[in-house]
């Protein structure tokens, strides 16, 4: 039995450990090395991604070839292609590991069996999806409303346990600013 | 019995009669004038909103006092300060209505209770919440990495029925761009 998975489900509902051992076996440990990659752009999006360890990012390669940092993710934190996932298309984000990672992964077709047969998963992911949807609002009216100084304010506040785990061009890419203005942030 | 409640849920579950009058009685028909506020700011948000008809917009205000419009909803889109609303704190949103509008209203409370009275409501506003979430990532994306032109053409490709509606200068603030910048586009 996973600890690391009973302790993250069990911050938002309260299984029987014969609920626990049905919603495990819905998920499948998967190892990832440094560099590699967890979903590759424009191939089907099978699965979605909770971190146990390591450090994972999402990111959008443009028509110019430069790479736009949509989230990072570390232990605890859900990743994927989500809009190549709940509309089952092709990914158009790359998702691949800054540091090795261990992850669970459920599939499509698991996680609606699993929400179906566990009436308490239906309510964990709509607790998540909206703390999600939460996250991403605050992003884009930091991206809109504050200076780089501020964004890179609120990315520390968001990103608490792992910062000093990322590259600091990393870091530029998702906030939207050149690495020689990050530098400047930091005096 | 709304039709219009009705056929919105039935998009996404398919409740027996009974249920649906159940999940009715949940919700609250709310009327507001163009103008006027469904939510103000620094306030307890207490409910989210499904609009029949009319449109409204979610917006912030920054320490500057400019506006940056975070959300337009017309028929069958839902709106609230969402953050407030799923965090159970002050609004940092103002909601308001560009045109005359009716709504069904439901409060967190109800929320939680008609999501544990009837499951497949849990499940309708976990999809609704992934179909969110999947939306602001591609508002941030577009955000990131297009020009002003493009993310023109994503909006008008996101909003097709009322953008005749909506004041250009409010288009203006929804895209991050100058009154001026967005006549161009139109060119």
């Amino acid at each position: 039995m996973s600890h690391f998975l009973k302790e993250h489900i069990q911050k938002i509902i309260n299984p029987t450990n014969d609920e626990f051992e049905a919603i495990q076996s819905f998920f499948m440990k998967k190892r990832f090395r440094k560099r590699q990659f967890l979903i590759q752009e424009h191939q089907p999006v099978h699965e979605i991604f909770l971190i146990e360890k390591g450090i994972v990012k999402s990111s959008f390669i443009d028509t110019a070839g430069k790479e736009h940092i949509l989230q990072f993710a570390a232990s605890n934190w859900w990743i994927s292609d989500f809009a190549g996932f709940f509309k089952q298309e092709t990914s158009s984000l790359a998702v691949d590991c800054i540091e090795d990672a261990e992850v669970y992964a459920i599939s499509y077709e698991d996680l609606n069996t699993l929400c179906a047969k566990v009436p308490a998963m239906e309510h964990f992911f709509r607790v998540k999806s909206n703390f999600g949807y939460v996250a991403l609002q605050q992003r884009i009216l930091s991206l809109m409303s504050k200076p780089a100084k501020e964004r890179y304010e609120d990315f520390i506040k968001q990103y608490p346990g792992f910062i000093d785990h990322i590259p600091k061009q990393l870091i530029a890419s998702y906030l939207g600013v050149s690495r020689e203005t990050l530098s400047r942030l930091y005096l």
